[in-house]
C-alpha cells in the first residue's frame, strides 16, 4: 500500500484533478453558493458535496466515457449526478441511526450542523437531484435520449434496493450481529462495488460504448470497487485519523464484518491486489489498455482516495 | 365538508378504484411479495407501499393522461413511481427525528417495526425505485423518449429540493419556532402541492399533451393540491382518531402553521372550497371539462382522502 507514485500515476493524479475541477464547477452551477430556493436545504446539500470529496465515482464515469472514445465534456451531469448519490449516502450513513459518526473527512457531519431532520432531508435532496442531472438536456442531446435513459436505470439500480442502499441494510443488520462473517462479499458487492461498477459503465454508455465495451467496464468496475473496499477496511485498521479525516477503528468498535478481521492484513492485502489486477486485465480489450482507467485502479490500491 | 357524494364523485370513486388496483398490480410485478434480493430491504418498502394508501398521486396521473386522450395504461409506471415518492416521504416525515410518529392510517409506522436505519433506508430504496420507474422501457416505447426525460425532470424538480423536500424542511423548521405564522402557502406550495401538480402534469405529457393543456394541467394541480392541504389541516382538527388513523391534534400538538390555527375553521373552509372552484374551472380547455379530473376534485374536497 505503501511507495512513490510512479509516472502513470502522477497522470492519474492530473487526471483526477483536471476531472474533478470539471464536476465541480457543473455542481456549482446546479447548486449555486447562496442561491436556490428554499435556501438551506441548498445549503445543506452543498455543505456534504464541496466537503472535500476526490470525486472518485465521476473521474471513473469520464474515463469510462474516455474509454470507448467519446467526449469526456458530455458525461459530466452524470459525473455529477454520480457524486451527488455517494455524497446522500455518506450523510445518511452517518446518521446516529446508522453508523453514528460525528466527523467526516475532518469536518463536523451533517447532522451535527444542521440536526437530524435537515440531514436526512439533505440527502433526500441529493439523491433526488442525481436524477434531475441524470436527465440532463444537454445531455440528451450529445448522447441520444436511449443511451441517457439506460444510464438512469443502471444508476437506479446500483443505486437502489438490490444495490447501495439494500447493502447497507445487509451492513447495519451485520452490525447489529456482532461476530457474524456471512456476508461479507455480498454486502460489498452491493454497497460499493455496485456504484463504482455504475459509474465507469455509465460512462462507457453516454459515451457510445458497445456491448462488448460495456461489458468489459463492468467486470473492471466490479473489480476495482473490490479492491477499494478492501483498501477501506485495511486503512481503518492501519491509517490514523488525520489521513481519513474520521476516528479510525470505528469498524472495530462497531463490530464490524471486514476483511482484515476476516483474513488477516497481509491475505487482505495481497486480495486487494489481485483485484486490481483482474481489473487492469479487463481493460486489454481498449486502445492502449485505457490508461486513464488503469491509472485509476492502481490509484485506489495505493490508497490515494 | 360533509354530504354524500353525488354522480360525480361515484364515477370517481370506481374509477379511483380501478386505476388503484393497475397501481397495485404494477407495483406487485416491481417489488414482488417475498421475492427481491436482498429481501428484508424489499419487504420494508412493501411494508409502507401496501399500507392503505388511496393512490391519490397515481390516479392524478392517469387522470392528467386522459384529459389528454392518451391511454392510461401507459403512464402506469409513471403512476407507480408517483405513489413511491409519495410513500418515501411519509417513512422519512414519521420518523424520530421529523415528525416522530408512531402510527400512520392505523399501522405502526416502519422505523418501530424495521427500527430507524431501517425506515430511512427503506425510504432511500422507494425514491430511487421511483426514478428506475420513471424510466421504465415499455412506457419509453409508447409515450416516446423525449417526454418520458421530461417528466423524469419535472417529477425530480417536484420531488427535491425546491419541491417536496424543501417544503418539508420549512415545515421542520417552522415547527421549531412556535407561532411563528411566515411561509405557509410557501410550505404547502413546496411540501405538497407540488407533488399533485407534477401528477397531473406528468399524465398529460406521457399522454401526448400539448403546452396549453399542460399548462391547465400545472393550474388545475397548484389549485387541487392547495385545496388538499387545507382539508388536511382542517381534518386534523376536527377529525378523529379512526378517520385519520393516526393521532389527530398532531399539528397542533408540534405546534405547527396550519390554515385553521391561521385563519380560522371557517374561513379554511371557504378557501379550499375556492380552490377547488379554480381547479375545476382551469379543465374548462379539456373535453367534457375532463370529468375524472373534475371529479377528483371533488373527491379531494369531500375529503375522501
Amino acid at each position: 500500500m505503501e511507495g512513490e507514485p510512479g509516472v502513470g500515476e502522477v497522470d492519474a493524479a492530473a487526471h483526477m484533478k483536471h476531472w474533478a475541477s470539471c464536476v465541480d464547477d457543473v455542481l456549482n452551477r446546479f447548486i449555486p453558493d447562496g442561491g436556490g430556493e428554499p435556501t438551506e436545504i441548498f445549503r445543506i446539500m452543498r455543505y456534504s458535496l464541496f466537503a472535500g470529496g476526490k470525486r472518485l465515482r465521476p473521474v471513473l464515469c469520464v474515463a469510462g466515457c474516455e474509454a470507448v472514445g467519446g467526449d469526456p465534456e458530455e458525461v459530466i451531469p452524470a459525473a455529477c449526478a454520480l457524486e451527488c448519490i455517494h455524497t446522500y449516502s455518506l450523510i445518511h450513513d452517518d446518521l446516529p441511526a446508522m453508523d453514528d459518526d460525528d466527523m467526516r473527512r475532518g469536518n463536523p457531519t451533517s447532522h451535527k450542523v444542521f440536526g437530524e431532520a435537515a440531514a436526512i432531508l439533505g440527502g433526500d435532496g441529493l439523491l433526488t437531484l442525481a436524477f434531475e442531472l441524470m436527465a440532463n438536456e444537454e445531455m440528451v442531446t450529445a448522447a441520444g435520449p436511449d443511451r441517457v435513459l439506460a444510464s438512469s436505470r443502471l444508476l437506479a439500480k446500483a443505486a437502489g434496493a438490490s444495490g447501495m442502499v439494500g447493502g447497507q441494510l445487509l451492513d447495519v443488520r451485520a452490525g447489529e450481529e456482532p461476530g457474524g462473517t456471512t456476508g461479507l462479499e455480498e454486502i460489498h458487492r452491493r454497497k460499493t462495488s455496485a456504484m463504482i461498477r455504475a459509474s465507469v459503465m455509465i460512462g462507457g454508455l453516454l459515451g457510445g460504448g458497445g456491448s462488448e465495451q460495456i461489458a468489459c467496464l463492468s467486470l473492471y468496475g466490479f473489480k476495482a470497487g473490490l479492491a477499494f473496499q478492501i483498501v477501506d477496511d485495511i486503512l481503518d485498521v492501519e491509517g490514523d485519523t488525520k489521513l481519513m479525516g474520521k476516528s479510525t477503528g470505528a469498524d472495530a468498535i462497531l463490530d464490524k464484518v471486514t476483511y482484515p478481521a476476516l483474513y488477516g492484513l497481509d491475505v487482505s492485502r495481497k486480495m486487494a491486489r489481485q483485484a486490481i489486477d483482474e481489473a487492469i486485465g479487463a481493460l486489454s480489450v481498449f486502445p492502449g489498455g485505457a490508461p486513464a482507467l488503469a491509472s485509476l485502479a492502481q490509484f485506489i490500491v495505493l490508497r490515494r482516495f
